[in-house]
């Protein structure tokens, strides 16, 4: 019998992150991570497939954000530039308050080769996504899956920056410059 | 009491593929590939931590040949002149007779999202093993890792290429062609 649980799947991820934080992502269980959120293991499994999931949740709701916006983007703009709109897009949802949990994920992921590939594996994911969509715009390859890396590249990059706590720009900022600085050195390649 | 057995490695990975081609990589167990080979588990185990790592046993060869041919070529050249010699010397080592393995490796890791991950992690650690090398010439960021992702990046889609039995290029030529593509492509991202 399915109960309703308020913000079960946000509750869940909280719970995961404190516990990978606290004693490390290995020594935590599924049976943890859904007692910690005062929730049952039934309810986890209804939310995500695995323990390793539980960090990448976002993952659909971000290729949407980016897929929209290159959509939306002016049928005049570059590449680049349609890139750089979608980023915009995804950007402005880590408002101010998603700092200090993006400020403890980021360790917890670069602790453990598990959660490594998946992070890499997301922003594959992504790129396909933004490729996908510019190749609706008419973008050929391998133009298309170049300008999406960089974009995503962008992303992480500014991502990382954007969650020390010294950080006093926002991510759209951070963005904005990781992006020029990859722009300018495409023109430095050869 | 370690026994040597000649050719073991490649005993193994010739019987992993032939099992996940037949049967699929899931419904392979590492005792399966053992016996395909003649060998035993105890081998097995000398050799590869787990059966998803016996695909991508060839990772720590690549990366030390394209960071030596990286450290090699003529100080003079560019970030991308010096990443194509680094492919050069990857390709050189795929010879014709290895065609027909590749072409049989590329559907198995297609098939499955375990190893299709494992794959973009492999990509993921060459790029970075190039970037490395970049940078003791004094390749500065971003421009290092965007010229070691282009080079990955043809690398993979010429290795692609390749492995189509009706392909006739050598893996050095599609590798060529694919980076000068990707170096074209990325003068139009804006």
């Amino acid at each position: 019998m399915a109960r309703w649980e308020p913000n079960a799947r946000e509750r869940l991820v909280r719970a995961a992150l404190d516990l990978f934080t606290e004693q490390g992502y290995d020594a935590t269980t599924v049976n943890e991570i859904a007692d910690r959120a005062g929730l049952t293991k039934t309810t986890f499994f209804r939310h995500f497939p695995d323990k390793r999931e539980v960090l990448f949740a976002g993952q659909d709701v971000h290729a949407r954000l980016l897929a929209d916006a290159i959509t939306a983007a002016p049928s005049t703009a570059t590449p680049l530039k349609t890139v750089g709109a979608a980023l915009d897009a995804l950007a402005a949802t880590f408002t101010n308050d998603r700092r200090e949990f993006s400020a403890r994920l980021l360790p917890v992921i670069a602790g453990n080769s598990e959660l490594q590939e998946r992070a890499v594996f997301k922003h594959v994911g992504l790129a396909g996504a933004v490729t996908d969509a510019l190749h609706k715009r008419g973008v050929p390859e391998p133009t298309a899956s170049l300008a999406a890396e960089l974009g995503m590249r962008a992303f992480d990059r500014a991502f990382g920056q954007w969650a020390d706590p010294a950080s006093q720009q926002t991510l759209t900022e951070l963005a904005r410059h990781a992006l020029d600085e990859l722009r300018a050195a495409a023109a430095t390649l050869d």
